[in-house]
C-alpha cells in the first residue's frame, strides 16, 4: 500500500505541505481548525510520522538501551521492570541488549551504540570486562550510568548496594550460627561488586579470629555443569565447609543440588546464605536465608540519574556512586539447632 | 565534537564523496586499497554512519519487538532468550516492550511501532485483550508472530504449546495420586491458552467421572494481594480442594503460601501442580510437580518465523499454528502417600 506523506496530506487538504508540518508540531501559526481537519485526515489516513527523518532533526531516538550479561536473573528483571516504570512516564522505550558475559559483544554493542539509535544507557558489566569504551559515547553525548556491576574508576554515575556491609554480615552471621568453616561462593575476580563482598568476609572472619582458608575461596565459572562439578568437589573435600556464602543467587542452587547429592542436610549440616532476588526463595527447601538487593529502586534510581543527563543538550560526565542498602532476610537454610 | 562525516574523510583523502560512499557498502567498484585506506581513516576518526540517513535507504531498522506482557516470569525471560539467541545470530537488535497486562498499553505499542522503528514483531498478548490491531502493521509491511498467549481467529503464525493435552494430563496425573476435589487456578478468561489448559482441566474430569464443583474454578487476577487472599479462602471454604492444578507459575507460589498460612501440608492435604519454568522448581519445599514448557525453543521459533518473513520484501500475512509439546515434570508437591 501507498504510504501517506505530508504531501498526500497537504494535496488533499488543499493547504501548503509546510501548514502540514507546523499543525503537526502543534504551531501557534497555524489555526485550530486547520490543525483540527489536518489531525483528522492524518488519522483516517493511517499516517504515522517517519521516526528516522525525524531522528535526524530532533537528535533523539526517545529510546535507551539496557546492557545487562543476563537475563533469566531475578535480580535483573526486577531491575528491567524498574528502568521501565521510568522510561514508560518519559515516553521512551527500552531497548535491552544481553552480552551473555561475553566482553567481546559488550565493546561492540557499546561501539553500535554510538551511532545515534539510543540516547542513553544503563549497564551492567560483564565478569571479563577489563575497560568499558565511553569515551566514544561521551564525544557524541550519549550519557552512561552504570548499576550493580560497575566498572572501577570511571567517570559516570554508578548505582550498587552497601555490597562490603552485606558481604560483612552474611559472614558475621554464619559464625554467630555456630560455623567454623565457611566458603565463599563468587564469580569473577574482575567484578568489583564480587570483589567488595568478598571484602566484607574476609574482614568477617578476620574480626571473629577465623583462619581465611584458601580452599574455602571458591571461584566459579558461569557455566552450570562446571559450577555444579566445582561446588560438589569442594563438599566431598576432607574438610568440607558447615557454611556457604554465596555472592550470587544461581550459586547458591547449585550449593543445595551439591548437598543433596552428596547427602549433606541444610542447615543441620550445612547454612547456606546468598545475595538473591528469587521471589521463591521463601519456599525453597529449606527456605533461604538471603541478602535481598533493592533491584526495582535500582532500576528506577539509575533510570532517573540517565534522565537528569538527559534534560540538558550536552553531556557533561560526572563521577558519582549512590549506594542503596540491601535487605537482610534470616530463614530457615541459617538455623542452628537451638533455633530450629 | 564535530562528527565525522563521508564528506570529511573524502576531503582528507582527497576522493570523491560517492567513492567513500561505496567502499562502505563494499562496492566492486572499489579497489580493496582505496577500501582500505578509506575504513582505516573511518575507524581513526571513530565515524559512525547515521542510523536514521541509513534507515532512510534501507528501510530497515534491523531491530526486531517482542511486545511482552511481564518479564518477571522464568518462562518470558527464557523465551526471551531464545529469541535474542536467533537475533543476534542475524545481527538483529531486540527491542523488549513490556504491557504490564493493560490493553491499552498493548494498543498505542502497536501503534506507535507503525512508524518503522522495527522490522518485525513477537508477541504474547495481556488477557485484556480484545483485538489485536495488525492492520497497520501489514499495511506498512511489518510481520508479527505470536507465541504462547496468542490471539484466536488472526492471520498470523502462532507458537504455542500443547495447552489442552497438559491440562488434561495434569488433571489426570491428580486424579491417579487420589485428588477427590480438584481446583483449577486461573487467570482471565480472555486468554486462550489459558481456556485451552481448562479445557483439558475439564475434559479429564469428565473422563473419570469427577463431577464439576463450580467453587474449585478459581479466577485470580494479576495482583499478588487479591491472589493471596482469593486463593487463602479456597483453602478455609467449607469443602476444601485436595488438589490443585495451576495454570500459572506464580499461582503455584500463591497455593504453597496459602497452605502454609492455613496449616494444610503439600502434598499430604494438598496436591500442587502447575506450569512452571522456575529453574529452582527442584529446590521448593516440597518441590514442584510442573508442566514445563519449553519456553527458550518457542522463542527460537517464533524468531525464525518472523526472519522468514522479513528475507521477502513485503510482508504476505498467513495463518500457521506451530505447536510445541510440554514436558511433564512429576516431583513431591503430587506424591501420593504410597509413592512418599
Amino acid at each position: 500500500m501507498e504510504q501517506p506523506t505530508v504531501k498526500k496530506i497537504a494535496a488533499l487538504l488543499n493547504v501548503s505541505v509546510s501548514t502540514v508540518s507546523k499543525a503537526f508540531k502543534d504551531s501557534h501559526e497555524i489555526s485550530a481548525s486547520t490543525k483540527k481537519k489536518i489531525m483528522n485526515l492524518a488519522r483516517e489516513l493511517n499516517y504515522q510520522p517517519n521516526p528516522f527523518a525525524s531522528g535526524l532533526r530532533t537528535r533523539r531516538s526517545k529510546t535507551i538501551a539496557v546492557v545487562i550479561p543476563e537475563i533469566a536473573n531475578s535480580f535483573f528483571y526486577q531491575a528491567i521492570n524498574g528502568i521501565e516504570k521510568i522510561a514508560s512516564e518519559k515516553g521512551y522505550h527500552v531497548l535491552i541488549y544481553i552480552t551473555h558475559e561475553d566482553y567481546s559483544k559488550e565493546v561492540s554493542f557499546l561501539r553500535l551504540l554510538q551511532n545515534g539509535r539510543v540516547d542513553g544507557i544503563i549497564m551492567s558489566i560483564t565478569d571479563g570486562t577489563r575497560k568499558t569504551h565511553l569515551e566514544g559515547l561521551f564525544e557524541k553525548d550519549i550519557p552512561v550510568v552504570f548499576f550493580d556491576r560497575v566498572p572501577e574508576k570511571v567517570e559516570a554515575v554508578s548505582i550498587t548496594t552497601n555490597d562490603f556491609e552485606s558481604g560483612y554480615k552474611a559472614t558475621q552471621h554464619l559464625i554467630e550460627q555456630g560455623c567454623k568453616q565457611i566458603a565463599h561462593l563468587y564469580y569473577a575476580k574482575n567484578l568489583s561488586i564480587a570483589n567488595r563482598r568478598m571484602e566484607g568476609y574476609l574482614q568477617a572472619l578476620k574480626d571473629y579470629d577465623h583462619p581465611l582458608i584458601d580452599a574455602l575461596l571458591v571461584a566459579c565459572s558461569n557455566e552450570p555443569e562446571v559450577d555444579d562439578a566445582t561446588i560438589k568437589k569442594l563438599f566431598i573435600s576432607k574438610s568440607p565447609p558447615d557454611g556457604v556464602f554465596s555472592s550470587f543467587e544461581r550459586l547458591a542452587l547449585h550449593a543445595y543440588k551439591a548437598c543433596e547429592s552428596v547427602g549433606l542436610l541444610i542447615p543441620e549440616q550445612v547454612k547456606v546464605i546468598s545475595f538473591s532476588n528469587l521471589e521463591a526463595a521463601n519456599f525453597l527447601n529449606p527456605s533461604l536465608t538471603a541478602i535481598t538487593q533493592p533491584a526495582f529502586e535500582m532500576g528506577k534510581v539509575a533510570a532517573t540519574a540517565l534522565f537528569d543527563f538527559l534534560k540538558a543538550k550536552t553531556y557533561k560526565p560526572k563521577t558519582e556512586y549512590i549506594t542503596l542498602p540491601s535487605l537482610f532476610v534470616p530463614r530457615n537454610s541459617t538455623h542452628s539447632k537451638e533455633n530450629l
